[in-house]
């Protein structure tokens, strides 16, 4: 059920590439990638993780507040990072030219129901 | 002079609070913040001076081309932050409700003119 949130995160944004959840260590909890991605999704969530918990603690130091959301466009693609809780993440990969409005939209209406469950 | 390309950066971004421009280490080269401005704009390039180090590392692993660009959105400002270079970023904080769009814009149109005088 978490798989079908993200298929629809993926198929539903131009542009879409993968998606998972994952926790604030990094393991996925689930993912899902279509078809001829271009990295290994696994490696995304070890690797943003350290992004992660890198704006946590910058959040705090200036007191901006809460954490929301993050977006990383480099040259091969984009990565959103929306954090559900204290402990887990939403990422969703764009190809660099995809709708970044799109995806953080249906990133930002699917989070309550992910969160519900987990 | 870089002082002006920062002032306009906040003053024509809806929603600007503050502009600077920093190098790796997370010392500020010029800055610029609106009166009233919430936070401490020098405390904004250290903290996120880590940040950017973290994505360049979670970049290069993945493979995923040179970071350009980095959005982090947080219950009270928005920062975004450009590279200009391997040494030096840019960085536009926004209220919150602020023009993402118009402010990435902005700032995608400044970063030729500013590494020129780097």
């Amino acid at each position: 059920m978490f798989k079908d949130e993200l298929r629809a995160l993926v198929d539903g944004s131009d542009g879409g590439l993968a998606s998972l959840i994952m926790d604030s260590s990094g393991i996925a909890l689930e993912s899902y990638a279509r078809d001829g991605a271009p990295f290994d999704i696994d490696m995304i969530g070890i690797e943003f993780s350290v992004v992660v918990n890198s704006i946590k603690r910058a959040t705090e130091m200036l007191e901006a507040g809460v954490a929301r959301e993050v977006a990383v466009n480099t040259e091969k693609m984009t990565t959103i990072i929306r954090m559900l809780s204290d402990e887990y993440f939403l990422t969703l990969t764009l190809r660099p030219d995809g709708n970044l409005g799109k995806a953080r939209y249906l990133m930002r209406t699917a989070a309550p129901r992910l969160l519900a469950d987990l």
